[in-house]
């Protein structure tokens, strides 16, 4: 049997669920940290668990690159190469070869590209894409979809949403289905909404263990893409798990579960424990302003993870200002801390019914500080 | 009652003991993992404890200019700013000043110098010197001295250890005692027998909780490292802790044991981990080289560090190729490790009486293999 969700409780379109895979259990809603390279960046995988994280992502592109798929199955798969030995999903790299590959020439079987890291050329397609994330080992696996762009005319979002269509089709014909392995296909078709509901009806056509919502945070804005996932997601299947790829920061995310998704990527997150960048209830700091370097204070009072539990805000100040590895460490950890903690509230504010209540709290939070900046 | 030293065995010249501090006990021989800027390059403080380290050193130059020792002791000193409750040994800023800084100017009172960072000017005497490593919170404080730079003339070594020895003085009549903690003057005198035993008549007249050997490990070599000592450590007080300052390779410590040192600090674990050099029982890896590719063996069979027991040599080589932040972080967790079991392992032998048949083994261990370059 496929991987499954099943779900727990509803509060309005807001579900909790639990993922069932090959690989254990995920509660859901969940954030996936980004692994891009076989790595959550700056973070062992120890450390990963140790925020609450169930599942993480892979990169197939970069993957495929360095040090390919093949390469990887034979050291026992993803799971074993990275330590992570729960769920992993992986995506189908169409997306990376659009906004990292040098040279890539699209045509209806798939894509031809150079890598980003040497020149050298390869090819995806929809066989090849199943074929490499089954060799990685992937608990989920991504379709391969050509990420319509943004702006795009209607009749360039729908050429690119056929043409993901048929993609998908073949991604199924060629996926190797095992038990609690799952296969997901990804909805396109822009911000036009005649267009998402055609790419629906062909995906559920299909039939996918899960769907995942693409093209979007690709410059769309959050009001846009909130209104797409409004005319989208009631379309899906209740019974299967909702994925909407590449958001984002913890709004996104608070806005996007209360319209029905149960799973999240992004490198937000990470990316900006690299660069000094806090979330927190009360907003996001930069821990490099001077009104940090004196600080005792914690980043987030309360906040389990070492750089909270151990350190000040001064500490992190300074690791940052001498840049040394261990501040994008303990910020990266803190901010995937914060994202599973989000993640773990909303979770119960939906089984306890008071999803509303609950995100009008966050967003009180959030407000009087933003250091993003 | 200040920090003590206490003697458990001999073998020969090495000796295995227990450093007794306000901050704890450390057994001894011992490593002490360098945490330059208030952090131990790519680790957590919890990392460094778990290799079994259990006493780190801090550098007075670095932290003097950033974020300074006044706010390190606002913010509680640098136990609590770098979370390690442990003792912790800062140097003196001598040496860094000597080697990072612009502008240096060196007169019989003191130095005066540019800081690498920023280009302001600043002055360190021996009683700054004790006044910062006061308010750092140092558990071992290091008087100042100047290291004779190898080669050096006799007349020039002797000018040195001269001006030296009476830094020394001034440092201890500057050091404020406090129960459990201590001060540790530095033999000086280049690689000229009588100036050493000058040096150290010169200390021992003063009085200290310990004593460095300095000046070593400068270019000199091995030989002349190991020469200096043995005319130089059978001189110190047998009850007191011999510290030999920023030494050494595995077979530097090795040697140095047998010749009765206590105490070790370098940079050599930590730099070599950021560098994809791991030091093993069999010699030196670089795990950059394409023959670690596709090796699904660990970097040490039986090591018990993240790195080896959860990830193979081909994902170190993957993660350094990638050049993820989480290759130099598990190697430098593996090197640290690595320096930990082989004090450990030669603290054992001297208690059982059989360092030199250990020390034997250890060689014959390490001779095959070198990558080193």
């Amino acid at each position: 049997m496929s991987l499954s969700w099943q779900p727990i409780a509803t509060d309005g379109a807001a579900r909790a669920g639990v993922l069932r895979t090959a690989h254990g259990d995920v509660p859901t809603p969940t954030f996936m940290p980004v692994g891009t390279a076989g790595t959550v960046k700056a973070m062992t995988a120890d450390a990963v668990r140790s925020t609450g994280a169930g599942i993480v992502l892979g990169n197939t592109y970069h993957l495929m690159l360095r040090p390919g798929a093949e390469r990887v199955e034979e050291l026992g798969g993803l799971h074993r190469f990275m330590d992570w030995p729960g769920p992993i999903l992986t995506d189908s790299g169409g997306f990376q070869i659009m906004s990292l590959s040098k040279l890539r020439k699209l045509d209806a079987d798939g894509v031809t590209f150079q890598s980003h890291l040497d020149g050298s050329s390869h090819r995806l397609t929809p066989e090849r894409a199943m074929d490499i994330q089954h060799r990685l080992d992937a608990t989920i696996t991504m379709a391969l979809d050509e990420c319509t762009p943004f702006p795009a005319t209607v009749e360039q979002a729908r050429e690119s949403m056929v043409l993901s269509m048929r993609w998908a089709a073949r991604s199924r014909a060629a996926f190797v289905a095992r038990p609690g392995y799952g296969l997901f296909g990804i909805v396109q078709g822009g911000v036009f909404p005649d267009l998402r509901a055609e790419s629906v009806a062909a995906l559920t056509g299909i039939g996918f263990e899960g769907y995942a919502v693409g093209g979007l945070a690709v410059g769309e804005g959050q009001a846009m893409m909130f209104a797409t996932l409004e005319c989208t997601v009631p379309l899906l299947p209740a019974d299967r798990p909702r994925y909407l790829m590449g958001v984002g920061t913890p709004d996104d995310l608070l806005g996007a579960v209360a319209r029905g998704i149960d799973m999240f990527d992004c490198v937000i997150p990470t990316r900006a424990g690299r660069t000094a960048r806090a979330y927190t209830p009360e907003g996001t700091l930069n821990l490099r302003n001077a009104r940090h370097a004196a600080d005792p204070a914690p980043v987030q009072a309360g906040c389990p993870c070492p750089a909270c539990a151990r350190h000040s805000r001064a500490y992190l100040h300074h690791l940052f200002r001498a840049e040394e590895m261990l501040g994008p460490m303990l910020l990266t950890w803190h901010n995937l801390a914060y994202y599973q903690a989000l993640m773990q509230g909303m979770r119960a504010a939906i089984i306890e019914g008071r999803f509303d209540t609950h995100a009008a709290r966050l967003r009180a939070g959030w407000a009087p500080q933003d250091e993003t900046a």
